[in-house]
């Protein structure tokens, strides 16, 4: 930072922010958004957090962006921003509608942009059904962040066993009519074309999808040899 | 992560994430929010900028989220909104209305949160000027991250002398009445009661500010002595 200073009215601040590459050398690796796509129950987050432990396992910098920590917070539904009133929490709040999730995925796609640019490896879990909102996020990340800094992954398990597994009962109730717009049933799901790694999810251990996915990781994020 | 399969539509996932323990133990430090808020011109960006270089210098992970990455991102103008139709940019798109404000700080506090769970030291740098706005940010960060992890710094620099640096021409156009709510001005701000750091900005150098910060945040960071 440069600092001329004649008065204290007068103050020439040229600022001279860190920048993305000089995290990424104090990380060890360049930061990127590893974004994990696919339908309710197809294990997106139980990969992403083993490649979430193997990485911290290595010694890398990583943070995972999921359901748990971003629905109670920056995407709050409605019914948890009543406290800021009715007008605020419906205009603001997040459901299921095709521009509620549009919103959802914008933000969520933002953050890990942010989160990449620190140097961080960003992974998300979201179902993100749309071609369009995920190709959104790609151009933001990789506009800031060059080739390689967003890795699709596809976790392609077929609909049936997503169905059978239902973790959280969501398939039984969609089936029944009491959940609307559910992504696969009544909403539909847009696959990747050309995912940086496709996962054939449907009949292999979380375990060996995470390798899959780390193994491309390690290659993508590595610092070029000074 | 504990896996049990019996065969692939029966898979008892127990998912064990990376918490923020080890995360902070692999950064060396403690994540937390530095919170700087004050009115335009108070040089809030320009010695959260400082902040940032000096914790980078030492190794620290540290990143700096200011108007220049998140209202052309996350927090977007109704204007940059635009491409997703007028009715969508119109609803989620923020200006400068209280509402609009408040949804401002509010989602900026919540990426704050989640940059300070990864073990950042999160530096933050916005006019923020309603007292509640911060402290529904202060319990959300706390609430996570405990005693300690947020950290307002009141950077203190009256308004004439913030008016007199009228960096960007903003003051000379809310004074002609061009700009509506804004802040000091035609809006109010309300500076906070008890801030962690209380910084007299008005005559003194960036470089002496920023270490009045840095060394309270190096107090605050460190990790317990195992």
């Amino acid at each position: 930072m440069v600092c001329g200073m004649n008065d204290k009215t007068q103050v020439v601040w040229h600022e001279h922010s860190v920048d993305r590459s000089a995290r990424e050398q104090l990380n060890g690796h360049r930061g990127c958004v590893v974004w994990f796509t696919g339908l309710s129950g197809s294990g997106k987050s139980t990969i992403a957090n083993v490649v979430d432990q193997r990485l911290a396992q290595l010694g890398k910098h990583s943070f995972l962006l999921d359901g748990d920590n971003v629905r109670h917070g920056l995407n709050a539904s409605v019914d948890m921003l009543g406290d800021h009133g009715a007008a605020y929490a419906e205009r603001f709040g997040l459901g299921f509608s095709a521009e509620d999730r549009t919103e959802n995925i914008r933000r969520i796609g933002c953050v890990a942009e942010l989160f990449s640019a620190a140097g961080v490896i960003t992974l998300s879990a979201f179902v993100s059904p749309f071609r369009n909102d995920r190709d959104t996020v790609r151009q933001r990340v990789e506009a800031t962040g060059g080739a390689g800094s967003f890795v699709e992954v596809f976790v392609d398990t077929p609909l049936d066993v997503c169905e059978s597994r239902d973790p959280k009962g969501l398939y039984q109730q969609a089936r029944a009519g009491k959940i609307k717009n559910f992504t696969g049933i009544s909403d539909p799901y847009e696959p990747p074309e050309h995912p940086e790694v496709h996962l054939a999810a449907g009949d292999a251990t979380p375990d060996a999808l995470a390798d899959q996915v780390l193994q491309y990781l390690l290659q993508v994020t590595a610092l070029p040899s000074s």
